[in-house]
């Protein structure tokens, strides 16, 4: 497969600049919940409101803790580095430290970082870079079984869920391979494809290309983009599923979200039925079975008691599992796959 | 404006290489049709079978002619430049003649090709290159009023069908601009923006770039891309008319088209009335009060009789003027736009 391939050596350095808001954090909370075992301390600059839990590192503790890689653990709108981050970051090179980051702004392109890893002798790691040579998409059928995550907006799950329905597939026996196609799930799990810097005749194309035919009983746990309901975004997310050609849909929500984040007020979140029937709607050019198999809600801003009410009320009315994955699991849509 | 600004010497030689079918020579076509003026010759290799109805120039004919410019005419699908026509564009360059493409492969990465143009001091022009900084969409509301052409599939006259509205709305002394997505019409005007070429992420924000707040009465008339039902394209669509956010839409259709081009039997066309109301559902999400003024259909395989047959039923079924650009012009919708 052409894929985008990385080596991050850990132990790893979690660098989260000054972001504010976990949803923007996203990268860095992801590596430290999938793999904590690679991670030994956190860096924030002023005005950082995010806390992934890991020891406060400055630049010489990093170095005499060992740290291998700085990961640049936050996606701010339109993934660019802001130039306040650039002493620290080159600090961080001029101690050793290698650095990783998946934005679409790259460290290769920052001139006095480049020199000072050169001259240190370290590596800086773009993974937000498509593999070469995409075929645009041949639309046809293959075999294999093939699970889509999307989503009612950005950072509702979409990775997360993709993840856990991934791990509990094999825990149950199923041969599954989780497809990354974000820069968070492909520095956890070193390969993918970063299909939103794709150029855009390409988004289906790598889909296809990530999430090749495979056994009869084989299930690719595809990680989902954006929203086809997101006004910034929807074009990823809409490549992406008909590329993907999923035989199952599962839909992510934040139940504390009630309008696309960052978009202001014109942009209200659409209910969860009308969002699986919009994605469905959309999927059938490609995949005509395509049917949704739950839905899976970040409920973390809810008591025991909403939560419940909340997924209960979602199960009535679509009539398919409603869970969290943090509360629940995911066991109950790994059961709607059999089915 | 941040778009990609091209600037190609006339006199042109329209390179055809050896395409086959003339939906896949809508660069040189386009050029030909619309700015006959710089065009006085075409190169085709063995196999060819389209004519753009220019004199056939080899390479010491097109030196004598004067050619100051060899243009790549055709797009296969995926863009990519086929070895088979290295020697012939090899030749041009050492003639001292330059080479403009708009293609996803570059001329600049073909090294031989490279090499000759250095030597013999000619310019080696990629159109498809979007500019650099585009940012993500806002998505908020702007001024001015916008019009984007949509299609049924590819090559079905929606670049043709924006500048002939373009033309007829100045030629009633409306304010309007075209905007260019695509290599060929960047060819045409000289600016635009590649669309098929951004990174996904970009798309809308690209379109949004294009085609920016402007006086309450100006038209831009917006080149569409792909379609909203084509299978390996539609993630380009549905970003551009996110970005666009247009007041109004044209839907194109090739009367002789059954199935989209190239993706084989699994894909007929969509109904016309279908694909508007897919369309409009779409593209409420940012632009609400966006509505259809008409459709333009290429009747080029239909007699006189089939054609007005055809035009009759679509008008009957959709309640929208419906024309053949060719044939009876624009002046329909035109009209149109003013309601």
């Amino acid at each position: 497969m052409n894929l985008t391939r990385i080596q991050l050596d850990a132990p790893y350095l979690l660098f989260l600049g000054d972001v504010q808001g976990h949803g923007f954090a996203k990268t860095a909370l992801g590596i430290a919940h999938w793999v904590p075992e690679r991670c030994i301390g956190q860096m924030r600059l002023p005005g950082c409101d995010v806390d992934c839990g890991l020891a406060e590192l400055d630049v010489s503790a990093a170095r005499e803790a060992g740290v291998r890689t700085a990961v640049i653990g936050v996606a701010p709108i339109g993934g660019q580095i802001p130039p306040a981050w650039g002493p620290a970051l080159t600090a961080l090179a001029r101690a050793g430290i290698n650095i990783a980051a998946g934005l679409h702004s790259r460290l290769t392109d920052i001139a006095p970082l480049v020199q000072a890893a050169r001259q240190a002798g370290v590596k800086l790691i773009d993974v937000r870079v498509p593999p070469p040579g995409l075929p645009i998409a041949n639309c046809q059928p293959r075999p294999g079984r093939r699970l889509l995550t999307v989503g009612t907006d950005c950072a509702v799950g979409k990775k997360y869920t993709a993840l856990a329905l991934h791990r509990e597939l094999l825990r149950r026996g199923t041969k599954a391979s989780f497809r990354a196609t974000g820069q968070t799930g492909i520095m956890i799990v070193g390969e993918g494809i970063p299909i939103d810097a794709v150029p855009a005749d390409f988004i289906a194309g790598a889909a296809e290309t990530l999430s090749p035919a495979n056994h009869p009983d084989h299930w690719d746990v595809i990680e989902g983009q954006g929203s086809l309901l997101h006004p910034a975004y929807a074009g990823v997310t809409l490549g992406l599923l008909h590329g993907a050609q999923p035989d199952a849909i599962v839909l992510c929500h934040d139940a504390a979200r009630t309008h696309i984040q960052g978009f202001g007020p014109n942009y209200p979140t659409a209910p969860p039925r009308v969002v699986i029937d919009t994605v469905l709607a959309a999927a059938r050019l490609t995949s005509p079975d395509c049917r949704c198999v739950g839905i899976s809600v970040n409920t973390v801003s809810l008591d025991d008691a909403a939560r419940e009410r909340l997924l209960g009320e979602l199960e009535q009315d679509t009539g398919l599992p409603c869970i969290d994955p943090l509360v629940t699991g995911v066991g109950p849509i790994a059961d709607a796959l059999r089915n």
